[in-house]
């Protein structure tokens, strides 16, 4: 059977991993950004992992191995951001081709050691082996006062549906590529996922909280779906910027289906009760209101252009 | 240029892993089979990673996926009793291809949690994705109690060097099948890699822990270069089944270069002071003392059928 016939990657997860590991020192599994360990008394230990394979997550005639090792990086602190907490160390595992040369393995690594830097993150470990194609995966160990940790599944009816920055740029920087433009392809290229400084800002105020790694929409999906909440969000509020709409312009594309179905911006989704909002806003002002979250029996939904729209899945790894 | 003529792997990882990342909670990086934390008052987390490419670490013509997930968390697992340490969590990431039955991952799957139920290890958490051929990522973190903590770099001149159980029938197996033959092929296609609880009761005797996952002389040499010590292993001491024995006679090979130089057996290799010895013996008879640690300078040797030989690389994976 094929794992689109079951319903591609996330029901694939669904499928395979069990939820009730039942040991009290899991306070969460599966089904977030990181999961969460018992640490110390007054912090959790949060863990993620995100693979790269070549041609499927970077094209080495697009990326320099710079670029990769930077975007490794970003893509797995990224996700310790979106708990509220902070990145400290990494763990890399690297298959190489035999053709791999020792220059390439030297600029993967300074980009990899120039983001870690910038987030405070120490390289200590790792395995190296070798493929028929270039495959490489972080993991990355962070940890967040109790008090800060922002889930997927704390978003409450109410609540408003925010986004940090801008979104599309990923998407927008690729499709040009592929239409061989020139142009806005830095945000394609080398994405920055937000410090953990400004998502622990917001993790004061916060209900719950996610990356967005495969588009608002699938993002959005996440957090009622662990919530048990439904959504709508405004298309026309989503925040563009003048570089993405150009772009998408240029390839006869709309730069909205970029930020609901494109991929790896790595800002910041949030739910925040509107209360909230303006103590937030005085402190880290970089976020617009897209949303809100509603009861789960009214569904969730885009608005746009007026109509009512299912929230699409996102990038599906096994799509067919 | 390439990997092989700065020296191979374990170049490679020197050339590129820092080993001052200067951050008090690490305790020991890059260099052991797991990096080790700060963690409570009285423990240390230690962590590792593992990865498998298809038709590098597992041909499917080979193995079942039952056994290719039970051989993941089992490489993994291996780790962390080297270092006397309790596994916990487990974290896998999966690059799949278009191609991937989900009978195939519900196999896979299968094999992890038998070993991770056998070992006491809940898998929490992952990352899946495609790619070109499959390649699977496991990180394990577990932990241990500081006086237990068995690092590679404790042997003293004088510790006599001992290994668990029998060595070899890694490679017998994988001789077998590239042979075309049938026989003693378990220890290949469902390597098995000892208790936590065995590994603690050595960890409370022994210096110096490293478990064989490229072969005996390969692991010494290790033990050696982190420790500042030399080593003398008795080739005539090295425990081998007869089935090993026997399956080497077959294809035509010496069973001793499958403990020295062959692959995944995941035994204990260890040092002990010999006044501990009879103390090990007696809550954990099964291992075999096949040589010392000597002062650097006397260097790191077999004596092999009275001749003194440099003790070997084992696997290296960009070796020419």
């Amino acid at each position: 059977m094929k794992i689109s016939e079951i319903g591609g990657e996330f029901a694939l997860i669904r499928r395979l991993m069990s939820r009730d590991a039942g040991d009290p020192a899991i306070i969460k599994g599966v089904g977030d950004d990181c999961a969460v360990l018992a640490y110390t008394p007054d912090k959790y230990l949060v863990v993620t992992t995100d693979m790269m394979v070549e041609n499927s997550h970077f094209a080495s005639q697009w990326f320099t191995p710079f670029q990769v090792g930077r975007k490794l990086m970003e893509v797995n602190v990224s996700d310790v951001v979106a708990m509220g907490g902070v990145p400290r160390f990494a763990f890399i595992s690297v298959a190489l081709t035999k053709e791999t040369e020792v220059e390439y393995m030297d600029e993967l690594y300074r980009g990899i050691y120039a983001s870690g830097a910038k987030h405070g993150v120490h390289l200590i470990g790792g395995d190296t082996t070798h493929g028929s194609e270039i495959v490489l995966n972080l993991v990355v160990i962070g940890e967040v006062e109790k008090n800060l940790l922002c889930l997927r599944s704390d978003a409450k009816p109410g609540d408003l549906v925010c986004v940090t920055g801008t979104l599309g740029g990923n998407q927008a920087g690729l499709e040009l590529l592929l239409a061989g433009k020139s142009g806005h392809t830095i945000e394609f290229l080398e994405p920055e996922c937000r410090l953990a400084s400004e998502g622990r800002l917001i993790a004061r105020y916060a209900n719950a909280m996610i990356d967005v790694s495969d588009g608002l929409g699938s993002e959005v999906r996440h957090i009622c779906e662990e919530s048990g909440v439904g959504a709508r969000i405004d298309c026309g509020k989503i925040p563009l910027s003048p570089e993405v709409i150009a772009s998408a312009g240029a390839v006869g594309k709309d730069p909205c289906d970029y930020a609901l179905y494109g991929g790896e911006d790595f800002e910041l989704v949030f739910s925040i009760p509107p209360e909230r909002l303006s103590r937030l806003q005085e402190e880290f002002p970089d976020f617009t209101v897209v949303g809100e979250i509603l009861p789960r029996e009214e569904g969730a939904f885009l608005v746009r252009d007026g109509e009512r729209i299912d929230i699409g899945k996102g990038y599906d790894h096994f799509a067919e």
